[in-house]
């Protein structure tokens, strides 16, 4: 084993760059991604790797964990050298996560140790992990341990989510992108129920992600532009459902327009606080649940109001639909994985870079960094002045809010008329240590 | 009413336009969308207008029915010329059925009776009918009459259908467009599954529409390029479900590649021919059927192989998708409704344009006119010669067909970060006949 952990290996002085004291080398870093991936999260490991490679003189090589935190834990790390310039710029438009992710969480010392174990072996000097609110969490138990045992380390944070509920920033990098998702196909799939609901379908209803928070069902809500636009009724999982209520609205919007377009989330509860998934099982109809809301309302829809009803389940099509992401999205996502490095550099042990809003009339955001401390474990819902009074539908507050997040295109390249998406070589770097028996 | 119908009117001799002999007018053009809907259909509608507008020394106006034929039955008369030149040229972006579509199938002499009341009334001298099998089957039904009844009227069906079930042409517009959507998300969520399976969903199942033929579960093996790529599984629904093989099949990719994508048609079937959505009923789970194929055989992997299983249903979203259509798809849209208006010209009364793939080692196509007579009522599967042996992929053959169709990206405009779609006005012209009693 490297002698670092046992001796307190510090940088040397007189030097900008963290050099081992023992071996003179410059000091690696290693970068994970955590938890559900989104269609962006490449693009801030593209800004990593990128803001790295700017700073050789500093930063000797960037690790990716294989599969997160386990390719550390598990010694099985990426050498990013082993990938050539054009390939990490494509890190940029690849979907998904590209040195894989994993949801694992932190328990036992001796996990910690192994960290630290495998970080010496490996020259390691700053931790970057780019993952939501669990996975921060994981970064602040890491950043407080090895600050305890004195290990030379810098550990940063680097938020991500779909769910865009991590406190304190602005916005969540890969939020956007799943808003103009929702936005996007909403307006396209309600202009084709427009078209037919004359003889044929007059409800139709999207399933979208966000168990805990609105935050993107809200974002459907961009695609109403005039009043009768669809979404007609959105469901947020901070609303209970409220059956009779809900019916009555479709009735009266199928009324109205002729058809009713239906946004709603996953993590739909009744007024116990049941997930309407669970409680579907006790259902006056019998149903079994099949793992989704929209079936089930549509099944609840069909038989009490006999409206030919379709439906459809985003999943994770919505995710990794890097073919629409928000270019304000890409740019942010890209901007925090290289303001990270400039964290580390600076030894800002422990923090997270976050998007803050300008004040004023046009869009602007800056970065700035907080401690992830105040991050981990708190969860943004959405404030409930972004929610209309009848409780189905988004203000015009929330829309000011949203509306910049999905701005821009930033289309892949496409070859033979799909989108060419890089593919990494994923050479893992000679094991040092003995095999994690956990 | 207009004296044609009665008095047997014909086009003036020694014109080439279709020039009512009593009143004197240039004769206008009906046009209709009928069935479900696709993304380009409102390119062929543009291809219909901008091709009228060309030939106005011909054709006066086209006049669009609401709501498909119903809009010829209740005399509801989209005057195309209230739309200006820039929305009509917007009808190439936009998704859905721009005039309304129906699904509504002519049953009584009366209504067509009523047909050539209303036409007559309006001086329609073109019928263009714009949909798939059903549809082409009532635009030979018109044709018929209208020559058996001796009324002045050039009736041309022209294709459409996201299930590329026509027989004769070489593809229907409307699939290339969902082949590249369904190919493209299936290469998107894939990369999703591929960074989470460690310690994750390990299957994900992607339900596709066409419930009678697997065209486009089959454009979903576009998506991989390389040995391993997902997708993994095509169950079609040519193919009759065999649940072991399956589940066997499931069990060896993930054993091999650690995860497994799947797409499943709607229209999947058991040996006995019953639907998989009509069998869950009687399942030994004994699951309630919600409609859909992906719950269905999700909860039957999770029960069965205990994988952590996600599953999507694309829905009205796979043929609505503008955003990432077929510039191929496209072209070939636009392309057909120009033709008509030029078979229409030409008197080919009774027939409808297809797409010939021209020989080569480069895709190049053109367009030719069949008899609508040999088109009605007939359904193209998928060839086996495109079912990979196993009966769970894609032949070399079939990319070589599939391939081309979803080529090119046609992007449409964008506005506040969504694909802007034009608004049309719809304003029907003034009605001149009872209203229509049925």
């Amino acid at each position: 084993m490297h002698r670092a952990l046992k001796q307190g290996c510090t940088e040397r002085k007189n030097s900008k760059a963290k050099i081992c004291y023992y071996c003179a080398m410059k000091k690696n870093a290693f970068y994970a991604q955590s938890g559900g991936v989104t269609s962006v999260i490449n693009a801030t490991a593209c800004g990593v790797i990128e803001g790295a490679r700017k700073n050789r003189q500093h930063i000797n090589t960037v690790f990716a964990g294989q599969n997160g935190i386990l390719g550390a834990l598990q010694e099985n790390l990426i050498d990013t050298r082993k990938e050539s310039p054009r390939t990490i710029a494509g890190l940029r438009y690849l979907p998904g996560g590209a040195f894989g992710s994993c949801r694992y969480r932190l328990q036992k010392e001796t996990e910690y140790q192994r960290l630290a174990a495998v970080f010496d072996a490996h020259h390691i000097g700053y931790f970057f992990y780019n993952g939501g609110g669990d996975s921060q969490d994981t970064t602040h138990k890491v950043a407080q341990y090895f600050k305890k045992v004195g290990f030379p380390i810098t550990c940063i944070g680097i938020p991500k989510t779909i769910d865009n509920d991590l406190p304190l920033t602005d916005n969540c990098p890969g939020f956007g992108s799943v808003a103009k998702y929702v936005a996007t196909s909403v307006r396209e799939a309600g202009l084709d129920v427009e078209s037919m609901y004359v003889s044929s379908t007059k409800v139709f209803i999207l399933e979208v992600m966000g168990r805990h928070s609105g935050w993107i069902a809200a974002s459907a809500g961009l695609a109403a532009e005039q009043p009768g636009d669809p979404p007609h009724i959105i469901l947020f999982p901070e609303i209970p459902f409220d059956k009779a209520k809900v019916f009555q609205h479709i009735s009266d919007t199928v009324g109205q327009y002729g058809y009713c377009v239906i946004v709603a989330s996953e993590g739909l509860r009744d007024k116990s606080g049941t997930f309407l998934t669970d409680s579907a099982n006790k259902d006056a109809f019998g149903h079994v649940q099949l793992g989704g809301v929209a079936p089930i309302l549509s099944q609840y829809i069909q038989k009490k109001l006999g409206y030919k009803c379709h439906w459809a389940v985003a999943d994770y099509l919505q995710r990794s639909a890097r073919h629409i992401a928000s270019r304000t999205d890409v740019e942010q996502a890209y901007a925090m994985g290289e303001y990270a490095v400039q964290m580390a550099l600076k030894g800002q042990h422990g923090q997270m870079p976050i998007i803050r809003r300008i004040k004023g009339t046009n869009y602007r955001w800056k970065i700035d960094a907080v401690p992830i401390g105040k991050v981990a474990n708190v969860e943004r819902t959405l404030p409930k002045s972004y929610i209309t009074r009848n409780g189905t539908g988004i203000t015009a507050s929330a829309k000011t809010y949203l509306a910049p997040l999905i701005k821009g295109e930033d289309f892949p390249p496409f070859k033979n008329g799909l989108p060419h998406y890089v593919r990494l070589k994923k050479v893992t770097v000679a094991k040092k240590l003995p095999a994690w028996d956990k």
